[in-house]
């Protein structure tokens, strides 16, 4: 779809440097874009692309107008409106009314007219799907399910009994949302299931990336706030809450009964114990373990980055024998009669 | 299902403070319950709720029941009593013998009459199907594939040819097993397959939990023994072993030709090097790394938690220059005439 | 299918020290190898078992064939020749052309008629699939997606919009090529979604493991160079580029826009920050977190093994006063008139 650079200025608040009636097709990287591409800087990171791009024009801030070679829309958040941009120039499809005839709804299910289901879809008994949802190839609603308008899930996703997502959710292939947590009691040395008859709720404008799972609660229900944005394979346990706003990365584990707060950002493959509670405006850093509550918003680590082997050894045996260095210290201090400083530990 | 107190009380062998004739209709938290629900206090962490409870009846051991504001049904181990309890008032819906008109069943495969199979669920050649197993929605069943009595696969599960589950074995969605290790032979700078002809056994009372993977065995079978639960997403690779009752959970990895022992206990995003051994009763705390076999049970651990930014920051800068601070060490210890004192070490 | 020892050796250039007319109809290992079967000894850590197995021939090196107690195929790569004889005792099902009458083919697809689309497998409008392909049930191929010959999707494969595979790429069950990669704008305390437009290209002879998933570019492409192998739940963000020939075992995590070089070997679980360059020939062991672009081939780790719980705990502690010791032996070395050292560190 061609689009006019005037009338994306004028849509999304830019102060245009160039010619309004130039017209873009699409987006492209600052490297690769050609005279009917639209780029964008944001990360400083590609600054140095700026120069050479042939670009028709440029999404980028004040601060880096005046470097770029070719045509501008300047405005002060440029990813967020390079996005914008993107979905006019790369539209998603949306719903087709009608249900594939190999789908199977099973009576007593209520879809509004408005939405798709595709192929070999399976919604259950009782099941809810609201105005203008895409139920795509593959997927499986269970019985009890309830989805908000504008729903998307975009092919073979698992829905098991009363999940409910809200407006707008959108799903990617994979995912399993409503099976059974991680709850067995112990009984004379094996383990006795724990029936799990809680539910899911996920809010309006959440998105959960492929082969994502998310357990329904033992009890009470699990629960992902709006907005919430998860990556692929992260596992969500039992009575989890996340709040609004929060993003994860992928490879996350959160264990169960853990409260993540509202607008935290998590890193790759960072793991929570469970029946912890995390905070609100808190970033933690990629294949961090976190065993205990967070009261404080701020940004927390904990992985020690990789060395080459040979150094990475001799770091870890010395690790290992950290207990005899502190004694040699103790014995120093003791031949020198130094006190051992412990008023002098700031950490 | 309503039940009452007393039919409780003598079912599951619990002394009863209450009115034997009070009725119960599910389960709930101790925060939440009314006085048509019942709940339980076996996590010490939720004993201050007790005292608020409005549940008709609590389900706890004798040193909390004098606590109890409510009616208690009272026993040795409350979690184990209270899922027994919770299985009652919310039972399992079990299978509806038949096969829906929408499975694709190849001529050869073996399905016991009073097993279900749901829609859009493909047997293949040979496989068996035992008495009573529900095989939900979009399963596959590959060649010649075994299933015991009672197993039930929930929904989208995948097995490969071959593979054999035990009696009641539960499958939640998304999980695949039998699929091919990884097995490639370094040739001339590629790769090359090497086959994978092993099978997968699965034991009695298994549970795998959802979007997780079990591949076949190179040469011999993977085997997971009976009653072993897994948590979602946890990897097992060619020719593992777990021991009966054992219990891992989401996100664990297992590399090839590694043993577990039985009645073990592993935690969250655990990974094992290949070709180990880890004996009868080992537990492992989340994010541990284990690189070589353990042979003494007992509780092990490897990770590190996360502190913030600049804490952790500093940390690590001291961590990769602990060996200048072994040098220093040794030089003051020349300095004062001081033995290096290995033989104080006692770690 | 029994083969000779003879045939054997002239087919795979292996020097035979037996019966050339002795059969052999599966491998085995070696301790459980009769009369009829093949094994064979590559990892040393199998040699003691060389001595009993009562296998009809061994194939291992000349290193160890004088130790070899029966028949010996001896060649220089015994697990690849390994590798070629199991390919022809257990040979690979091929794809029977046709169609299941259950399978869904969008009119506009292009099917090469030596293809086989299994039961419940659906294909979108102007995907093109090559010649003696394998679609396995359940499968789902989204418009446009193109697959070159002899491509096998063992079951339920789920491959985006657009997504190539090369010639004889493998895929196991539950894989999704081609979700949208995680890319969200942040914007007045919400996300805003970009969108992916950018796609994926796997190149010849790749196979993927069980669940892996493989998100597309946001703007150009998501790229898996030839050869490469990938284990079972791999996490490979938008615009990551992997090398020819590298192989990355389970659970490994990729972030967005970064590259590994060829011929790469990638330890299980091993995460990868964003935007970094690994270059060719680099090991890395597993559970390492990688936060920096590596320029130099070689072995890299970053793991520390586990320790009994008692002795880890005091591990952590003294880690997390190393500040404190530092400052200890800084007030020695000042008591002592003793320079800190720095030139002394070798690390």
């Amino acid at each position: 779809m061609a689009v006019s650079l005037g009338e994306l200025a004028v849509r999304f608040g830019c102060e245009l440097r160039g010619d309004p009636q130039t017209h873009v097709e699409r987006v492209a990287t600052l490297a690769n874009a050609d005279e009917r591409s639209l780029a964008f800087l944001a990360n400083p990171r590609y600054r140095p692309q700026l120069a050479d791009t042939r670009a028709a024009a440029v999404v980028l801030d004040a601060a880096s107008a005046d470097a770029c070679p070719t045509q501008a829309l300047v405005c002060d958040n440029p990813y967020a409106t390079y996005a914008r941009i993107a979905s006019v120039l790369h539209p998603a499809t949306g719903a087709v009314p009608g249900v594939h005839p190999t789908a199977i709804v099973t009576p007593g299910a209520h879809l509004d007219p408005s939405a798709q289901v595709a192929a070999l879809a399976t919604i259950g008994a009782g099941a809810v799907v609201g105005a203008r949802c895409f139920i795509g190839p593959h997927c499986h609603l269970d019985e009890g399910v309830v989805l908000a308008e504008d729903v998307r899930l975009v092919a073979r996703v698992t829905l098991c009994r009363g999940v409910q997502l809200g407006a707008r959710v959108v799903v990617h292939p994979g995912v399993v949302i409503g099976s059974d947590g991680f709850g067995f009691a112990s009984e004379r040395g094996a383990w006795l299931k724990v029936p799990q008859v809680g539910g899911v709720r996920v809010g309006a404008d959440v998105e959960i990336g492929a082969n994502t799972t998310i357990d329904r609660g033992a009890i009470e229900d699990t629960v992902l706030e709006e907005g919430v944005k998860l990556d692929n394979l992260i596992q969500i346990g039992h009575n989890v809450r996340i709040g609004a706003h929060s993003a994860l990365a992928a490879c996350v584990g959160i264990s169960g009964s853990t409260t993540i707060g509202k607008r935290c950002m998590i890193g790759g493959a960072v793991g929570f114990a469970g029946h912890i509670a995390i905070t609100d405006d808190v970033v933690i850093t990629g294949f961090s373990m976190v065993s205990h509550s967070i009261t404080k918003p701020g940004v927390y680590s904990g992985a020690i980055p990789l060395e080459a082997a040979g150094a990475w050894r001799r770091l870890v045996a010395r690790f290992k024998r950290s207990g005899r260095l502190e004694s040699r210290v103790k014995r120093l201090e003791r031949a020198a009669g130094v006190k051992s400083g412990r008023e002098e530990d700031h950490d």
